[in-house]
Formats: C-alpha cells, sequence, structure tokens
C-alpha cells in the first residue's frame, strides 16, 4: 500500500521512528532484554538467553506473517512469540517470553518507539529554535496585531523570541517524560509475587539495557501513555501558532516573510505558496483528536481492557508521526524564511489609518 | 512499513478501497473521466481524450515518484498530472487537468474512495443484521440489566432486536450519503463563468461515468465531507454497543453467549477471549477523535484552506478503513456467536437476590 | 452563578432552550402527555390524567430542590416524580410516570429542548442566509485567494453565493432531523409487551401531543442523539468558515469587508475589531470536542447504560447553545456587513505582482 | 437559569472554584494587584492604588451588567475597567488598568480560578487515595480478570494497590502545574520595554500578591493553558478507571464490591445501582473532547487570536469543574466502598471453570 501522502504526513525521523518495522524490532528487542535479564538473575539458563537473543532479529521474521498473527489474538505478540520459540532448541523454549504477558512486550515496545520519536521530534524542534535565534537579528519594529487588526508597534526582534519562547515549553516538557518497561506478568501482579521469583531485579535490568524505566504494574494506570500523547499535541500545536503567523504574514498584502522555496499551483504557476507552513499547520491539525482518543481510552477495565488499550497503538504512533512531521516542516520553513523589511516599515508606517 | 496492526486495524473491504493504491487509481480515473467529458463537450479534441484515458492507468505510475511529489506542492496531483503531460504526445499536453485544480482532482478522488469504502461497511452491516436475524430465535425470557445491575425480565429475542434496530439506522445514513465531484477550477468559480465554457455539462458528463453527484464550488464548505464521517462513526459506535454488550455477556460470571472462535493468550492459555468484539470495539473507539478533526476542519478559509483541507485525506481515509473494521470484526463475532439458555435461564431465576 | 462570558457564549434563542428551565418544563410537558395518553386509552384514570397535567407546571416545582434530588439517583427524574406524586390526591399517586422508567421521561425531555433549540439556530442560519442575498449585488470581480495568497479574479456576487451555499446544507439537514419520544419502560421492551398494556398507542398519542415522532426502544442505540448533535456541529462549520473568512477580509490590509458595529479594546481605542465574527468564530470551535463526547458515548451498556447516557444530557445542550450563539453571532456580524468596493478594486488590479 | 444537572456535574469545591462568582472575583483581585503592585514601583500613585483597591470589591459590581458588557468587545473585561474607573475619583481613572490589555486581566483571572479549582480536585484525589489505603487491608487473593475473562489470582489487597497507584500520577502532576499572571500589554510586548517602566517589577509583585508565577508574553503561546487541562483530563481519567471496576465489580453476577449508598430506581425500587461510580464515570467521559477543544485552540494568530482564545474560557472551567465532579463522586464511592470476601472466594474458586 503506497503511502500516498507520505511526503506530507510523514515527513521527518519521528516517521520512521514509529514504522511497523521500528515497532517489529522493538518487539524483537524486548525480548531479547528480557531472555539476557532473566538469565542474569538466574531463573533461565544463559545459554537460552543467548539463543533467544541471536533469533530475535528482523531478518527471522516474516513482517507479513506476524502481523497476520495478530487475528487470532487481537496483538502481534503471540506471532513473535511463537515463531521465537520456532527458532530456538527446544529445550530453550519454555525460557522464551519468561513470565510475561503480550502486554508486558507490546507496551514495552510502544514506549521504545515512543521514545525514539520523541528524540526526533525534539532536534526538528531544536532546529527551529536555531532558525528562529537568525531571525532575531531583525532591526527596527513592526506593527502588531491583534485579532487580525492593526494595534500598536512591537520591536521587530520580538517576533522571533515569541515564537521561540512558544517552543520551548514543549522541547522542556518532551525532554523530562519518562518511559516505563513493563513486566507485570498475566494479571499484572508479577511485582506482589517478587520474594520468590526476582521480578524487580528482571525488569530493572531489562529496562537498564533498553533504556527505559522500571515501573509497578501499569496495565490499566495509563498515564504513562496520555503524557507523551500530550506533550506531542502541544508540540504541535507550537509548531501550528508559528506556521499560521508566517502564512499570514506571507499574505501578498502583508507580505512580511515569504518562504525561501515557495510552492507552485497546478493551475496558477504565478502562485507563491507558503507551502511548508501549509504542511505544518495541516500535520498540527490532526493532533487534538487522536490525543482525545488516547485520554478516553484511559478508563481501562481490571486487569487488561477489552479493546481500549488496543486503541492507543496505532494512536499514539501516528500523533507522534504527524507531530514530527509538523516539525520536520516548520523548521524546513524557518530555516529558509526571508523578511522583507520594507513590507515590515511600510505597514508600520500605515499604521492603523 | 509493514502494517504491524493491519489485521486488526485494517480489515475488511473498506481499508482496500481507502488504500493508497486506490487513491492513485481514482485520481487516474478522475483525470481520464475528466478528459473525455471535455473532448464530449468539445472544448479539447477526441484524440486527446483518448491518450490520455490510455495514459491514466496505474501502471504507467510510480506510486512512490507521486508521492514524493506531493513534497513540493503539498498534495500529489501535480505529480499525477505531470507524469499524464510526459505519457501524452506534446500537442495533447494542454488537454491534460483541463481547466482543473488540484483541489478538485483531490476531493473528486476522495469522493471515489468513500464511496467504494461506504460500500464496503455497508455490506458487513447487513451481513450483521443477518447474523442477528438468526439470534431472534431464543426463546424464552432473560434478564434485563440497567447501569449493569440486574432488573426485570425481557423476551430473550428483543435482545437481538435492539441490537439490529441500533444497525439499521446507520445502514440507512450510508445509504442517503450523496458523493459529489469537483470542478470549480483555480477559485471555485468555474461554474460563474459557464456561459462561455460549459463547465457545468462538463462536470455533468465526468460525474455520470464515475458514479458521482456533480455540484457546484464546494473547495471550501465542506459539509459533503463532514457527512460522510458522520455517518461512518456512527456506523462505528453502534458496531461498538453491540461489541461491548457482547463482551458483558461472555464474562464467566454471566456466560450468555461466547464467540465461536475466542482467542487465546501468550500468558494462559485457557483463556477463551471475546477477540472479534474486543476488535470491534477497538477500532470503533478511534473513530470520535477522527470526526472531531473533520469538524474541526470546516472553517476553510477564502478560496482554499492553507491546512485544514489537507487534514481531510487522511483522516476521512482513516475514519472508513476503521469503521470498516469495526464493522468486519462484528460480522465475524456475530455470524459465529453461540448462545447459551442455560446460563439466560440460571441468570433469569436469581433474578435481583 | 452569574454566567460571566454568557453574552459571547449563550447568546440567540438557541441558549434559553436549552436552559435548566427549558428542561424542567420539558420533563413536566412529557409527564403531562404521558398521563393524558394513559387516560385516553384507558389504563389509567381520566380524573388522574387531569390532576397530574394541572399538577405538572413549574410553578409547583423547586428548581433546586429538583436538582438536588438527582444526587441520589443520578438524574433528576425520580425528584420529579416524587414532588408531582406530593401534588395528587393519594389515589392518584400510581397513575403518576405510569410504566415509565427514568429515562424515557429524560429523553423525552432532551428532544423536547433539542427540537426547541435546533428551530431557533435554523431560524438565525435563515437570518444569515437573507443577509447574504443583499450582498450578491456587488458588482465587478475581485481577487481569489488560496492557501491565502492571491490567484484569480472571481465575479464578486460569488463571495456571498458560496457563503450561501455553505449554509443550504446544514439548513437542510437540521430541517430533516426527527425527534423522537420515549417509552420503553425499566428495560426498554415496553413495546415487547404490548399486546396486553396498549404501549403502542399511549406512545402515539404522547408523541402527538409533544410534537414528537414514536419510536420503539432506543435507551441504548443512540443515532437519534447523535444525529442532532452532528447537525448542529455543521451548522456550526459553517458559520465559522464565514467568520474566518470576514475576519481574514477585514484585515487592515485587506479592507474589503468591515463589520458595522466593530468592537474596541480596552488598551487601543483606535482598534475596529471584528467582534461578532470573533465570537461567532469561538462559539463553533468549541463544538467538535463536544461532538466527539457524543459519538464516544454510543457504545451504551446492555439495557441503561452506567455514565455514558448522563454524558449526553449538558453535552447536547452545550453544543445547542454555542451553535445558536454561532448562529446569532453571524447573523449580526452579516446584517450588518459593510462591503469595500475601492479596497476590492485596489486587490483586483494589484493583483499577484 | 437552574442548574439542572448540578448535582452529578457540578459536585465538589471545583465547581464552586471555577464559577462565574469566581472569575469575577479573580478579575477583580487581578486589577486590585495590580495597582499596588504599580504604586510600589512609583508609576502610579499610592493613593490610587488604595482607591482601586477599594473599589475592586464584589459587591460593588452587578454581575449581570459585567456579563452583559461582553457584547461589545468579546469579553468581560471593559464592563469591569469601565465601573471601576466609574468608581474612583476623576484623578484616579488613568491609573485603574495601568498598562494592561484585556487578554492580560482575563488570562490571569483564569489561572487563579484553575489554581483553586486544581487544588480542590487534588484535594479529592487525595480523600480517594485514603480511602483506599483502607481497602488494602483486605486479605487472600481475588481472581485477575483481563478482556474480562478470568484470567489468574493475584493478592486481593493489589487491587487497592494498582487503583492507588493510577492516582499518583495525576496527584503528581497536579501538584507541579505552574500557574501564571500575565503582564503584556497590547500587543505582549511590555517585557521588551521594560529599560523605561519598569514592567518587570509590577508583574512580579502583582503575581507575589496573587500566589502566581510571572511570565514573560503568552497572549499566544499557550502552553500554560492546554497543561492545565492534561492535568485534570489525566486525573479524570484516572477516576474514571477505578469507577468503571468498581461498576464492574458490583454486578449482581460477581458482586465483589458495593456502594455504600446505591441509588434506587424511579421503576425498580429493588435495584442497587452504583450511583457515585456511574456519575463518576460520566463527569469524566466528557473530559477528552474538552481537552482536543483546548490543544486545538493552540495556534493563536500573532498577537491576538480573534476566536481561539476565547474557546478557552469556558472549556478550561468545564474541564475542571467536570474532573472536580468525578473526583468528588469517586471519593464518595470509595470512602463507603464495601467488599464482599465471600463473592471474592467464590469468583475465585470456581475460576476459570
Amino acid at each position: 500500500m503506497p503511502e500516498l501522502f507520505g511526503a506530507v504526513f510523514a515527513r521527518g525521523a519521528a516517521a520512521e521512528a514509529v514504522s511497523g518495522r521500528a515497532w517489529l524490532e522493538a518487539l524483537l528487542s524486548a525480548e531479547a532484554a528480557l531472555a539476557r535479564a532473566a538469565a542474569e538473575v538466574g531463573v533461565i539458563e544463559t545459554g537460552a538467553a543467548e539463543t533467544i537473543a541471536a533469533a530475535a532479529v528482523p531478518a527471522n521474521f516474516d513482517p507479513e506473517a506476524v502481523a497476520a498473527s495478530a487475528a487470532a489474538i487481537g496483538n502481534p505478540v503471540a506471532g513473535v512469540v511463537d515463531r521465537l520459540r520456532e527458532l530456538v532448541p527446544a529445550d530453550h523454549r519454555d525460557a522464551v517470553h519468561y513470565q510475561a504477558t503480550s502486554q508486558d512486550l507490546l507496551d514495552t515496545a510502544m514506549m521504545i518507539v515512543a521514545k525514539a520519536a520523541v528524540a526526533a521530534i525534539a532536534d526538528d524542534l531544536h532546529g527551529c529554535d536555531r532558525a528562529l535565534e537568525r531571525l532575531e537579528a531583525v532591526p527596527g519594529d513592526l506593527i502588531g496585531r491583534t485579532l487580525l487588526q492593526r494595534a500598536v508597534p512591537l520591536p521587530a526582534r520580538d517576533r522571533a523570541i515569541a515564537w521561540r519562547a512558544g517552543l520551548w515549553d514543549p522541547i522542556n516538557l518532551l525532554g523530562r517524560l519518562e518511559f516505563y518497561s513493563s513486566y507485570g506478568g498475566p494479571v499484572g501482579a508479577n511485582w506482589a509475587l517478587d520474594g520468590d521469583t526476582d521480578f524487580a531485579d528482571i525488569q530493572q535490568l531489562m529496562s537498564e539495557e533498553l533504556g527505559l524505566e522500571p515501573r509497578l504494574d501499569w496495565h490499566t494506570m495509563r498515564s504513562p501513555v496520555v503524557r507523551i500523547g500530550a506533550a506531542a499535541a502541544e508540540a504541535a500545536g507550537a509548531c501550528a501558532k508559528i506556521a499560521v503567523d508566517v502564512i499570514l504574514l506571507s499574505q501578498n498584502e502583508i507580505g512580511e516573510v515569504s518562504e525561501a522555496r515557495p510552492g507552485g499551483s497546478t493551475s496558477m504557476p504565478h502562485k507563491r505558496n507558503p507551502v511548508a507552513a501549509t504542511c505544518a499547520r495541516a500535520c498540527a491539525a490532526r493532533t487534538p483528536g487522536l490525543l482525545a482518543t488516547l485520554y478516553a481510552a484511559m478508563p481501562q477495565e481490571l486487569q487488561r481492557s477489552p479493546g481500549l488499550w488496543h486503541s492507543e497503538w496505532e494512536t499514539l504512533s501516528d500523533l507522534l508521526r504527524l507531530t514530527g512531521s509538523a516539525a520536520a516542516w516548520l523548521r524546513e520553513c524557518l530555516e529558509g524564511l526571508q523578511t522583507h523589511p520594507e513590507a515590515m516599515a511600510r505597514n508600520l508606517e500605515e499604521g492603523t489609518a
């Protein structure tokens, strides 16, 4: 299925970070890390862990087959586990997926892909910030506009300063996010059985290998998920604010800025459309609805929800992909943004007459 | 990019109807129909229309290249038009994309794919309805439950009757939807120039070929789009209502129904999970947020929106895909649903004691 | 609690139609109509119906007390019924609320208030349409703008024609809505017992008196509710499209239109803000999220939902109130809208240079 | 307008904290604090500050008149300022609302009411937590349920432990929120002019008096607003998770818990409905849509948005009110929750047979 709109909505490194391939790799990394951790605390054999980790590589898995396996159980983890058990010697089979439930692996994988996507988003936001730093050098004043009506002047450099300030909030929030591993077992109570089974030690070791934080059962307490979504949506909103301003200031009648590589039109070759800002806004406009879906999925029933949990997977991926695409488009927009002092001066002089 | 969750969220014929391939085919059908219509009213040569229509076939287009072209202009239509002009003799190039704007083609294609997806959804809803008809034969009474508490009895057949009634509303609404072609030209005003240029005749002929209704400029008046979304979301909600009931009635402690092919679990092989109902609910849970995105995109500025229009494309596709998947899962659930009269009798007898 | 923002968000007749007072009156009308209908089919005494109908008037009810009663049961119907039973002679008490459940009365009341609100919305939309008809008289051309960039000219009258077309869709949709009574009884199965109890006849008569359509059990099949929401949100979106255009065209740099009574500013008395369009947009911006809440509430469990049903009441009221306010603000905006031919001519002449 | 549903949806102290009266008091506090701060830095006379602060008390303001004033400008601040200027001697009039814009006062007031509402929500969440602590004493095991199917046992105390863990996340997040004052002036650039005018000192002093943090221009950079919304929605979701579990575990067929004061029914007096949990769920179900509205309002144009800013006021109030009501209902539910060990034992013993 070609991604016909991928150049608009799957732009930037975040899109790759949440791809199906990345999810599969994250699932395999999680199984491998679990096996190594279980071996280190001594509940499975070291040899078993080695064969499991060696087998848990993408080349051994047919993505189509793994995906198809989800039809039977409602998620693709069983397909991964079954194939992994095929790949290891018979006496190591029981060591695969040690005392875990499919949600443990899927939630851990979700955090792995989310962490990578968040890093990609932050990188593009930093790029936006650096591009705006350059724009602070604009001298003089410009006319401020409230409710899109000319109001009173403000220093020209303030436009870039205000835009930057709007980006720092989500940059900081993304940087403070915590990404957790999951290892609750069948009903989330592994931790309560810990005296016997070293579950806490296993999760600690597994988390270190995967770059995640250990956290007791969060199978149906979903703050960790909605927080990632909220930080992403805030970043998308901050990008959209700047994109909308660029679009407004690019109007022929205002002309205070323009994109370096304005897009043409199939019917009007003379058009100089602010394409990057338009695409940034389009990506961001899709995030509030996705965020609402994540929050609406919070009331997950008892020890595993029939359906609300499932509704998070693609929703969070889409939200991160779209936020990343918004940031990538905005970076492109700002890195090439041209400012037009003569237009600023003209608009300022005309004032509100 | 493998669709790792496709078996859950891209199930049923609607998913294929909104695929990237289907969108590209729809764009090509629209260009071909436009050319033939323009030739029929005499504004381009018949030979040009023939070469255009012959060239506008998927085999001539590299989906990756078309998709990549969207980066320049913000949508993939220019890539299609440019390639089409390469494919036809030089003297027919001006006849390609006659007096249309990229939004005309994309909106027309959106309606083509939506119409096919809606038909697929309706087909699965009819399948659900037929499966429920069979369940009406259940004799005796069952205990009604309000706020999940046992209340008073109702005839057992009424459960299926009520579920069916809930499906008929969206079935009828989907059946009454209208799918429009677009032919507004650069600023949506083709129709206003009609005395000179036969635009209305061209659109009428083009629409007939494509199975769409002609409609004057709707570039930034988006009722036609949100209506499709609302009908789909209503269908998804009706499916989710039944799915939730099946999940509740399948609880071990109630046991009045069970799925024919309950799914296992990676950690608990004895489990009999209502997987189909769970997946139907998961698909449906994602639709309200997407619907909100479509309505939030209604205030499209002046003659074409910088970004809100773009935000519709994947959103409507996802909404139709998820609704279709919910309907397909529910159909599977209901076609195999087993009812357990002894449990109904036991629960009824215990009453509210 | 003073409604501090009521002048902005509770404007127009729709706000009054969904007020607490209107809801209470609707509940009382429904109880009265039920009693009269039950007497007419002969299942309660005519004298009982007369005393019930005479008692079911607002003057007999303390709104605060009715509201407070909802704390015990989760809705205010029991408070109404208890008070009604106090008001009638002891031998008529059993005739009150005959074979109904609280949801029957509340859903019927919801439809009564919704019908009145929809009529108010439609009235203001017709007012907008008439105001726009006047604007069609503008001669000459204006410059079309796509992605907020000047594109090619279109006839000046087309602006008003396009805006009007955008309003007709929701006007027609609102006009086709159906408003239902509810009379399902404790578990929605009154209709199934009809051979014995004339329930269908009672509902038919009750519906006629209330101006509603009878409809079998829809306690947990909620298409009737979401459809009203969808039509309202579509109307709000259509209003917002025009409001945004007015705001953009009112920019000092464009100046093609201005509001008759532009609002001032606490800090900048010279400002001429497009206040009515701004408020219309603000009201409409709040509707997509509310609509999503209604659709998310569709999967109502078994014979009555613990909570999802309840989530509809204020949500639908708010959605109708805000849509009505958007329409009222837009009407005010458009009735006084001034067009500035010299600015249109200047912008057209400058073209895309 | 009686709040007919107030007992359900305006429960708890948060509802009062965001009332119209509270908003008006917050506006007056902000004007008084601004005057005192301006006097302290010496830009207005101390006597002027004293008369302004003395005049800025609710008794001097007619809430209806203030509310009505919003129709002219789109917000109620001008009405407050005009009335305040009437109340002070003529030579102090210019000292009122010193160098502020209406958005400064409204945003500051929004933060004052939000801070109080958040404290009320946190208080009820702490109450829930304490109630759950008591439930940890339950001995023995219970059967875990995944996808609503019996799975394997878990220690009975873990149910309360898991629920508590789900509350701590939003409790901590609410506790870390920052509430800002606003003092940007007409176009948000007061701070840029600070060398001349001591704006930073004024804002610092004003913030200290109001218990807020000073923050440079955030008129159109809205992270501070969406963060409050996100923390509230997360709290609501955490409450809903527990409420849904209580509803499920209260089913007659499961019977492991019951509310202390279950609600009756107008038609079925024997019913023991989990009313508090039902109402908590209903309140929470309305929050995701409101949250989406806040995020959708982030792209606020240039120096003040025509409409998106306005869309925040009631939306944030409603979100805080509903979250507070969810927490208050859940607290009531949990404080009286009865656990039934015999039912737990029976369900555990029956296992998954």
